[in-house]
This record gives C-alpha cells, structure tokens and sequence, in this order.
C-alpha cells in the first residue's frame, strides 16, 4: 500500500488556507488536486521529491527542495514523491480568491 | 544603538510579499509599520517575544512564540522585541489586497 506522508492542518479562514506536509523519505502525497488557483510554498525541511503529474502525458519532475525556497505555484493535480534521504517538510498557503 | 535582527526577502509578487526575520536574543525589529491588511505569520524557531506598540497608550504584549505557530495578523505599527534566550524566526507572508 502507499506509504503516506502526513498533513498538520494550521489555519483555515476567509482569504487563506495554511498546512504542513511531512513526507518522510519514500513516502508520498498520494494523487491529489488543489483547490485555489494559487499557493504560497514554503521549504521547512529539504529533501529529494518527484513530482507526478496525473496527466501521464505530462513529464514527471524531479525537484530538490532547500530549506527556505519559496515557491508561488499554480494549482494542479499530481503526487509528490519523497525519492531522497531527508525528511521533506513543506509549509502551504493557498490563498483564497 | 539598536541591536537589529534581520529580514530576507523571499517573494514578492502581485498577490503576496513573503519574507523572513530572525531575531537572535536580545535583538528587536525596530519600529516599523506593516503595508497590508493582513499577514500570516509562522514561526520556524520560538521564543519569547515582547510587541510593542508605537501608540504608548496600548500595553506592550508579551507573547511566547512556539514553532509551527500560525497567526493570521491585522497590519500594526510596532516594535518586536526577542527577550528570551532563544533565536525567533518569524515568516511573514502579506496578503495584497
């Protein structure tokens, strides 16, 4: 089965949505979608991550997250893949339209 | 002379302003007032922090910084005093209206 990474819910108001995922190495998000058009992405812990889009026409990506990279991504529908050694912890803000 | 903590930029764009303050002990921000409605802070180190405010007749508020704290904060104008032993790291994501 999945080895799942875990989410801390953190807030949840009018104009944002804040969370923290865990992804110790070799687990992953599992296939997911977010729900605003944008969020902010902090790196609290880096690490080594895949990036699987569901469109399996669309390439998956490898990415090297680095303590205090922050990332303003658009929504999409993918998992995220802990393919390293470290602890990956992620802060994310969705911001509410 | 003020003992200053210091801020790294991390993003600013159409939709948010992201940056970070550490605050070794006994450093302060130094006056400052705050561009935007609101802000999310998270704290990625803890400490013990006084706030005080510029308007002399609001009381000065100490607060007990935890990491993974996350506050949703109106703009203000004050001053962020570390009075602990500890360094705080505070991020602080602006919401533009």
């Amino acid at each position: 089965s999945e080895n799942l990474g875990s989410t801390d819910p953190l807030l949840d108001n009018e104009a944002v949505q804040a969370v923290r995922h865990t992804y110790p190495p070799g687990s992953e998000s599992g296939m997911h979608s977010h729900d605003y058009p944008f969020r902010v992405v902090y790196v609290l812990e880096g690490g080594t991550a895949e990036i699987v889009p569901q469109d399996s026409t669309k390439a998956t990506r490898t990415i090297t997250f680095k303590e205090g990279m922050t990332m303003y991504v658009p929504a999409a529908t993918h998992n995220v893949r802990n393919v390293g050694e470290t602890q990956i912890r992620l802060l994310e803000i969705e911001l509410k339209p």
